[in-house]
């Protein structure tokens, strides 16, 4: 069942090898570069005589730490759950490390050092939930060691998307309808599509959710929709900027429940309300503020936003998504698209809206903290706008080519793809529980029931 | 199994007509009244030249986000476990939402708008709760239309009691003894009274609670208990008055503890312990401090209240519960009356008490946070003290009348009710996860059992 | 199956007097002796004239309710599923109210009270936590009354161990390589080896986890995993001292990730992963900064202590467990020798080394509030290394003294030791969910399904 000896063999070694490479690749990294940055440096904050509320820390931690950290690990593992939550666990956690050492380099590297307090932190853990929403596409169809591949090459072109929109276009994207969502989903999108395999549908039962796992993914979700807040307003401008952030993302993800329960209804059968529709539209509202929340988007944008979210990702998901396999041929297993993929599309355009319609008067003194290149004048409103729709593109741009790129690499042969038969099966890479102890004991899976039936 | 065509093409319209309705409705009022406070706007914070860590958002969302919100959703989500979990989410989503409207009008509406900020996050999350506590007497009786019902007129009666208490009468309630807890379980009493189905007997076994959903129900208590002390002090003092209210609680939930094992062994079967009475009890002491632990309620106060409520719940819950139904036909389902009601109005009475010994030497110049009007010399302590019975009083009068009316409205023959058999089933409103892809694989249910047997 | 009626008469009075007794005189010492503190205290703290955002409230609380409390709760909670949770619950809130008392006595005592505020909730849920790691060595193996016992005893020593180190011997544990996890480990380990049962053997395989079961241990581990930078923070020096333990923790936990995986892989059967050495290694690299976290161990180091823990944590699993049984006769079900144990006396030995390596260069004027007794010139580097291996040595002696000590109380022939047949037997204590109700519905649990086969 776990595959001929020799397979195994091969395994043994293809696993830890990569591993103990990145390992120590990373180690000396960090040995070389990083370094506290001066709000964590002992030497550095004591001799600058703040006072200690002054600590960048009491402003961000607390967002951090208990809420974009439980959303990424919490959230997102509750939602691929099964075994599957310790590769989520294994790749977030690499990511974190890997997504310090790309952005340090990118955006905090002065003086031959990265400096890292706690943005790096925060920074790293929104990296880490771009990966994790890609990693669905390849989930239970690929091995461990081209899992980390795919998260090296994510975190990298990540981090430049980022660094050009951010600072090279000079585009607001306060948390990341554009860097995360939108380049997250459609970088899975396009790598679903160059490994689609059309057998694999033969096995797709084992993708079948049992009661306890939609339950989990109901509390999953609701993980996520209740730190949501939290992530918009992780690193916005501190002061009014947090409070509007979190009070518009708070908004956004009460709307539309009701729409959205109304619109289940109308297409499902019978009546009935479909709970994968009620989770993704949740999520989709906390997504399409990404880029805005920050902005004056005011208490009814903030509201409207949400429902147009959660409506585009209920009908993305009843109408479009099977379109995309019949037609595109692409697997899209968790809904990444109406979960990600389009919500992030309209809070960019959300974001397009905003900016053009950016006035001193709106905005007063907060301009500054809120679109600063307007404030001093180096862009006009319109331009803003134009700014933030090229960044749009920008994204899809490396979304599509990194996914593509990834794909490729993916199927290189000396890569140790399992056959079709053995996807989803968490035996071929996990101990089972109870296996090697009391083989008798072990409740019976799906594929030994079959076998004895 | 999901009812016959025409009752289900009437569900097809019946859940969203209503929706849509308040979607658009509630909508209309954001846009024309809800704006941002001075605290969240851009342009009032700014010109106001304040410090950034001045913004109240520091000093409340760490409790309110992190905590309370996964309190209400987490915490009432899991002690409602199943697919009800979803209609959980749907009804304290639209609480969210309506309660905003309500207690702006009532609270914070000046120059024709609403003025929303971090407050009224943490006041729309309380509302949310109240509803959550009332919603059991009708899980699984009534359909979604009917829950809305509820959730609208409860979310009116809950702002319009909290004003007589806070500003009409003076009333101090730090969070929730009165206006939260006994609001909300005497409401759902009333209502279960009205809507009293004897029938419903037949298919209790429904309700009965698996091992799994047994384990959640623990899970869920341990979170509403780990964060009942940022519960009850997101909206007290800030200062000493938070940091007095977060350990009274901590004190009343560590106290009784022992006290509770001992019952439930003396009054349980051959002195075996009962997990209801365990956590019945756990939460039970965190209402009690509701209304006094913001004041000073001394450490061993904190712990004798505790003491006290977590020994009325468990007994309640052994003699008064039978005798509930088969006296008085109120059939409380998750024994709202020992967890919320009961000890509701001891933690009214016991801030009637604390009211009436305040003195100026206890509190010092803390007085007038806690007790202004006494500081204010409005009120003696004596008139402070008989205010809070009345309080209580007028809660009880509102929480009747409102879960009377509610009861009727809920009877109206146009709404659809669903008949005995079919209630406490999940299939007749929602599609069960796997029946619509693979049905043998589906799990069998407890209805399907029977029948099959 | 509960045992005969005479034994059932015993536990019915057994439980309930140790509770009523211990309540009642804890509830006493409180009323003596417990006071608010000048931050918690109204009349003191308005004295002061201080502004609101001075109260330590704003710089503990929010790790310490939504993180600490969480992770000492759910987290602890969570590994130990099944109806334990309800004795994980008894146990730690019954610690939590006994070590405000012995730490407030050592700690906090002036004046002929005891003052306590936030930093005592902290500390209590530190004890908590610690007894909750011994607790698993008795865990279905004694009765409640035993389980008060020897959190009575523990809670003691682990205040006056705390006690000798910090303050009699200046040596610094910012949070508790050695207080928490040395401590807690080895109390258990000798606890474990006194009360060995070599007849238990026989229903080992009740321990036997199921699948649900592990998912939800997963579950808990990434709860830990992701509160440890709050729990180690929590209760370090206020600014960037608080920032830099942060953010080494989080580094360490990230660290060798891979290096588990690889090693995971290398030693298990077929290279397929073991779910349990990820989940000790993910949590043992908490343990292993716990001394040194808020030194300024730099990036890298925090990087290199991570997976030397990992490292020895999943070796120590593989090879030094099975010696541990069959040599050294102590059942270490958990295995808290590879997560606690081991990496706790690692950390202890990594501050050795960081103490001995800090220069007034490296810390500036920080170094006052990481070693101060170095920075007031009491200490040299060296002898604040000397006294920090005398404090893990003296950590060890009072655990295996406690240890020791706790295995022959609970030995003691009046104490209700429940007969290896019935070990790990939920019904013993609990009235199982269903049971009373309806037997017919209530799922076959594994000594019935043996019997009825």
């Amino acid at each position: 069942m776990a595959g001929s000896p020799s397979r195994a063999a091969g395994r043994r070694l293809q696993l830890p090898l990569p591993c103990l490479f990145l390992q120590g690749a990373t180690a000396v990294l960090f040995a070389v570069f990083v370094r506290y940055n001066h709000k964590t440096d002992a030497a550095l904050w004591h001799r600058g005589n703040h006072s200690k509320a002054d600590n960048e820390f009491y402003f961000r931690y607390p967002s951090e730490c208990g809420d974009v950290h439980a959303m990424v690990f919490v959230g997102f593992g509750f939602l691929m759950v099964f075994l599957q939550v310790g590769f989520t666990f294994f790749l977030a956690a690499f990511a974190l490390k890997w997504s310090t050492l790309v952005q340090g380099f990118l955006h905090s590297f002065h003086g031959g050092h990265i400096h890292v307090g706690v943005e790096s932190m925060i920074s790293a853990d929104f990296c880490a939930g771009t990966v994790l929403i890609s990693f669905g596409a390849v989930l239970g169809k690929t091995g461990p060691a081209q899992l980390l591949l795919m998260a090296l090459l994510e975190g990298v072109l990540f981090g430049i998307n980022e660094f050009v929109l951010l600072h090279l276009l000079g585009v607001r994207d306060a948390r990341g309808s554009m860097t995360i969502h939108t380049f997250g989903a459609y970088f899975r999108l396009v790598l679903s599509w160059v490994l689609y395999r059309p057998q694999l549908e033969k096995s797709k039962h084992r993708q079948g959710s049992v009661y306890h796992s939609d339950l989990f993914a109901m509390i999953g979700t609701i993980f996520l929709w209740i730190f949501w807040p939290s992530f918009n307003a992780a690193l916005t401008a501190l002061g009014a900027g947090q409070h509007r952030t979190a009070l518009n993302t708070y908004y956004s993800l009460a709307a539309s429940t009701l729409g959205t329960f109304a619109l289940s209804a109308l297409v499902g059968e019978d009546g009935r309300l479909d709970m994968v529709h009620i989770q993704n539209a949740a999520l989709a509202r906390g997504v399409v503020v990404g880029t805005s929340s920050e902005t004056m988007l005011t208490p009814f944008g903030a509201l409207a936003a949400g429902f147009l979210a959660g409506t585009v990702s209920t009908l993305g998901y009843k109408f479009f998504m099977p379109v995309l396999e019949s037609k595109f041929k692409v697997q899209d297993t968790c809904g990444v698209h109406n979960l990600h993929g389009m919500p992030g599309v309209l809070g960019a355009l959300l974001g397009v809206l905003v900016a053009g319609l950016a006035t001193h008067e709106a905005y007063g003194d907060g301009l500054e903290s809120v679109f600063p290149l307007i404030a001093e004048g180096q862009h006009s409103a319109t331009s803003q706008a134009m700014h933030q729709l090229f960044g749009l593109f920008v994204t899809l741009m490396f979304a599509s080519v990194g996914g593509g790129l990834g794909g490729l690499l993916l199927k290189l042969p000396f890569l140790d793809c399992p056959p079709d038969s053995q996807c989803y099966e968490d035996q071929v890479h996990w101990q089972v529980p109870g296996e090697h102890e009391d083989k008798a004991q072990r409740p019976l899976r799906v594929e030994e029931a079959d076998t004895q039936a």
